[in-house]
């Protein structure tokens, strides 16, 4: 955090043709980004990444959708076809969809095939990855925003069947908190559904314990957007957060440095009823409240429009002085 | 509102590449969009209207600016420095400024001289206009509408010095309510400042006590603007409100035509005490919540972007059938 970039544009706003602190939560937000970039970026440069995964523990019955649906949504991603493509097209920023570790291989010249393996391991039974492959991931995060060079926000994303049972596991134990306050409906379980995902979680955080959380709970897409979220901080990259997996993937890097917080945006707060943990633990209150569920980093390219305009306004509107209108000083 | 093209939306968002439903509060949007134009727009066409007023309550003390500033505002929107213009151009609507009646007039091509008056009469004192004028402003509200055409939806916003004061009024009437629960800061009020206004407020009631509340407590602008939504209903175009103020328009139209309701779309819910319960009587839950209070239009044009989202989401994005995904029918 740049003190005195985020000053200077505390100072610019209040000198814009409007009652001081008029445009509410706008104004702190194009102050956060100017703080976090160190600068007020000419137009605010974004991309969205969307990392998939596939999840062992899936065979625990706790997603409403079979396991190929991972891969079949990846192809969709490749083809343009689904929510992602045209919210990040519409918010103007540039989708990157990576194959973190889905069960079989999806081929595309659009995708990024980081393949830290074929799925995870189930973690009712058992650590879903190696220490290895946690740090292999999380570096690959690294070396994407590595390679994007001159973001101004990324905006972090996921698909995965099961992967809210991942999230909900480590979120349990990061915050230490009741598996049944965070485990939700998902993609669309029914009670029994949800009753299978509190008790695979369960057994999760038993088979599991005394071990890494990342490594032993997370999801190879988890994983690499954790290594995003820290490349992100070392660079003063703001990250524009989703919902709950990528809310799970941010704690975990708060975990591994707390200073990762600072360049983290919250974009909404989803329906799942585990996402309103993590927000209150990170100290982040969200942009929107649509109650969104759909992952893909659809509820984060929704909220992309309000960090341009914030960015705009800085960029772009009158000072009092420039148009001759008389300040009230308020 | 069409329910065929309602229900059609509410099918073809079922169709789609994710969960059900899982676009939360972004798919009913779309839904109401279609209902009110009857079908979805290819892209949707979006003007934002800022009207003007001046209003004489304003030398009973009851803003932190002085009149001159409606008109120095005027002044800004035409020269293209504030925030209302950056907002607009940013989410890609046309924007139109309308002096409705201030105080002094502002000549310039870009603003639409309408002018029922030069500023209302007190309301403090007696009414703010004549029956006629209130007529005139109403025309003057739809045959801009007319005139516009081809709009899918039309966001309102407004500009005059003293005009949360006139809204209050209309509020306080129109909804029965003490007009201590309406009065809010406005632009920048202190507690004296808002005592004066609770004051002023009480004095227009009773002096217009049995007049038509729009005519003999509201301003140019918003007579102006309610003649801008009852024309919206009328040709099926959606009308997107900004905070207090076109909130006391819209107020104002249902009160002329309840079915008025069917169109609006609230953008977000302002700081303004009095707004929250213009939204409950509308029946009305805003997209965002962001603080804001600085009219002009600027929380609508925040908000249009989700518009712009919803129906791009209809248009393009790919069903189960499409992108050979397996729907859980969930």
């Amino acid at each position: 955090m740049n003190q005195a970039a985020y000053d200077a544009a505390r100072a610019a706003f209040d000198g814009k043709t409007k009652p001081r602190g008029s445009l509410g939560r706008l104004e702190e937000l194009g102050c956060r980004l100017a703080g976090i970039r160190g600068f007020v970026p000419e137009r605010l440069e974004a991309a969205v990444v969307v990392a998939a995964g596939d999840h062992g523990v899936a065979a625990e019955g706790v997603s409403a959708y079979p396991q190929e649906v991972t891969a079949q949504m990846v192809a969709n991603f490749a083809a343009g076809g689904a929510a992602i493509n045209i919210l990040a097209r519409h918010a103007g920023a540039r989708l990157v969809v990576v194959d973190a570790g889905i069960a079989v291989p999806f081929e595309h010249e659009l995708v990024r095939p980081v393949r830290i393996g074929a799925g995870t391991a189930n973690i009712a039974a058992g650590p879903a990855m190696t220490a290895e492959q946690s740090q292999l991931a999380l570096d690959a995060g690294a070396a994407l925003v590595e390679e994007l060079g001159g973001m101004d926000v990324i905006a972090l994303g996921e698909m995965g069947i099961g992967n809210t049972t991942s999230a909900s596991a480590l979120v349990a134990s990061l915050l230490d908190v009741d598996p049944a306050l965070v485990c939700g409906r998902g993609t669309g379980l029914d009670d029994e559904g949800v009753a299978r995902k509190v008790d695979a979680v369960r057994r999760a955080l038993a088979a599991n314990a005394g071990r890494d959380p990342l490594t032993s709970l997370g999801g190879f897409e988890i994983a690499f957007l954790a290594g995003v979220v820290l490349a992100c901080e070392q660079r003063g990259i703001a990250v524009l957060l989703d919902g709950f997996i990528t809310g799970a993937a941010a704690l975990a890097a708060r975990a591994a440095s707390p200073g990762a917080v600072d360049v983290m945006i919250a974009s909404h707060r989803s329906s799942e009823p585990g996402h309103r943990l993590v927000l209150e633990a990170l100290g982040l209150e969200p942009l929107l409240d649509l109650d969104l569920r759909l992952g893909e980093g659809s509820g984060a390219a929704l909220a992309l429009p309000l960090l341009h305009a914030s960015v705009a306004i800085l960029r772009e509107m009158a000072t009092f002085a420039d148009a001759g209108v008389t300040d009230s000083g308020r």
